[in-house]
């Protein structure tokens, strides 16, 4: 598998990234309910790359089982597993009203097709997506990240770290180089993004969250590039929790920030941060790492696995059918509008 | 043993906040060159701590060896132990000073007294500082920390930490909760804070570091206090890695943010942050939590042990003197000058 995700006949295979960088362990996953699982407990994680999960774990179980009853309860069931990142809800609902207006006859054909397209189309806004944040961020050479954002995260080779690599490709000298934030409490950054830098060429070196600011202060940072996992319809913008805190010490410094996502990441549902849900999870994500014990057993603990930066602090949202600099409500609207604009690389 | 830190005849004891909270180990430490050591890997760590326990190691390598090269090989090797704290060459440069004054004969006696001295004013400055403290903060509830800042970090019941304790015996009902940040790379929320939060009895949680931003700018905070490692003449501070971006979110959301030290932590020979050395740590203590690996073993790492806040970004600087708020030039200067004020409470 050369994938971190792959359709083989009835089987969704996935790399297990929550053995990363350590172990390449391939899950194979049969039904809406195993999907679901893996996307709650980030064996696969992402936002773009769930909702193709999400979107072939629903084709796998109207396959097995072709009728509408279970259409309705896997598409439950794999809406639930995350909260925060629309795409999944997004990727579910197209599978879903594909295989409903097929008919009752076409149910498990059109529920494949549907994720087949989706999952293709994701590849080429990779494409297009990296090709438009290298653009706007053309001359900048070191680039800080957060979380991953990569071919663990979304198709082709993802969002943020598309645009980097893409950055670096244009590069003739190798003059691009990667400050990536470990991202507790799952540690995305350590485990995936240095695992995908290394496998990309890029020169790269890892920090704690909380060494971002000042070296951002210090002047040792260009640009700040995150993915996203939900933006609302006036730009305000849930991302992997940490991400507000990039956006203000960049605006402090007066660098770019930028948000780098698929269309289908933007909800014109939500009109602003505040209606975003942000998905607390469990306790033993910050009492744990590497499956050491950090602190007292039974410490209480906050684990909220989000936050929001407000559009303001966001200088551009990079998709697949531009860029929006500054992300207004109207520069987003006319985003979702647009027929995807033809590469520039 | 009941404080992290004691003197018994020709031994300092030292509890080894390494091992914390699993495990409490006393280390006994006989010379200079020991006690530099266990300030070196955080054995012994707080910048008020360190400069009492550099203290006591110039007192014991003198009582050993009483002469004037002594004294001056252990006072180079005590205050290279950790460049960025200000407290340890302060110490060191009195005992220093005392025993030289005394002359050849007195020296060990005069060492000896000094430390002692150094240690009591800071058991003493503690409280008039938690005093000081928890009147500018009075009615504030929910508090967020950075690092360790307790007893276990200073003299008494330290500095920062000591400020919330007092908030909190002064509130009838224990309104007074904690944040903790975990504090990567070394996990002083997590091991040493928490440990200390549980002895007091102070309802906490714990939540990674870059969890911090997102809940104060959700209103989950009412004030920031944390520590300081060298405060500048002009208010600029340094300290452990990762609270200057809280001072940014503290900032935006118009709350309070508060550093709080002895008047020793003061160095009126920096102007400002931009003369502060930045201590950078190996690479392991990124790579590594609870003796885990956590990244690919050889990754690249920047490991900058802290980070400077901007006067302007502190709304108070508490220290036994009294209050700076905001910590301007000429407010420092006047605390620098000060008698230490009566205690309020």
């Amino acid at each position: 598998m050369t994938a971190p995700l792959e359709l083989a006949g009835d089987r969704l295979l996935i790399l297990d990234q929550t053995l990363l960088p350590g172990q390449e362990v391939v899950l194979e996953l049969r039904t809406a309910d195993e999907v679901a699982a893996a996307i709650l407990r980030l064996a696969v994680r992402g936002a773009p790359l769930i909702g193709v999960a999400a979107a072939y774990g629903l084709a796998l179980e109207v396959a097995s089982q072709p009728d509408v009853e279970s259409l309705e309860r896997g598409a439950r069931a794999l809406c639930a597993a995350r909260p925060t990142a629309v795409n999944l809800a997004w990727a579910v609902d197209r599978v879903r009203a594909a295989a409903l207006a097929a008919g009752a006859d076409n149910l498990a054909a059109a529920a494949l097709a549907e994720a087949v397209a989706i999952h293709t189309e994701d590849e080429a806004a990779s494409r297009a997506l990296a090709a438009h944040g290298a653009d706007y961020l053309a001359g900048k050479q070191r680039i800080l990240t957060v979380c991953n954002t990569g071919a663990l995260a979304a198709s082709g080779e993802g969002t943020a770290l598309a645009v980097i690599a893409e950055l670096a490709r244009r590069s003739p000298h190798g003059e691009v180089s990667v400050l990536a934030c470990e991202t507790r409490p799952l540690l995305q950054g350590a485990r995936l993004t240095v695992w995908e830098l290394v496998n990309l060429g890029i020169p790269h070196a890892l920090i704690a969250d909380g060494a971002a600011a000042g070296l951002i202060a210090r002047g040792e940072v260009d640009a700040v590039i995150a993915g996203c996992d939900r933006v609302a319809a006036n730009g305000d913008t849930a991302n992997k929790v940490g991400t507000y805190g990039l956006s203000l010490a960049a605006q402090a410094a007066g660098i770019p920030f930028v948000i780098a996502g698929p269309r289908s990441t933007i909800d014109p549902a939500t009109p602003d941060g505040a209606g975003i849900e942000i998905e607390e999870r469990g306790g033993d994500e910050v009492r744990y790492a590497g499956g050491a014990l950090l602190t007292i057993a039974d410490v209480p603990v906050r684990n909220p696995a989000f936050d929001v930066t407000p559009a303001a602090l966001i200088s551009a949202l990079v998709t697949e059918a531009g860029v929006a600099a500054p992300p207004s409500r109207a520069a987003i609207a006319d985003l979702l509008h647009a027929t995807a604009t033809p590469l520039s690389a």
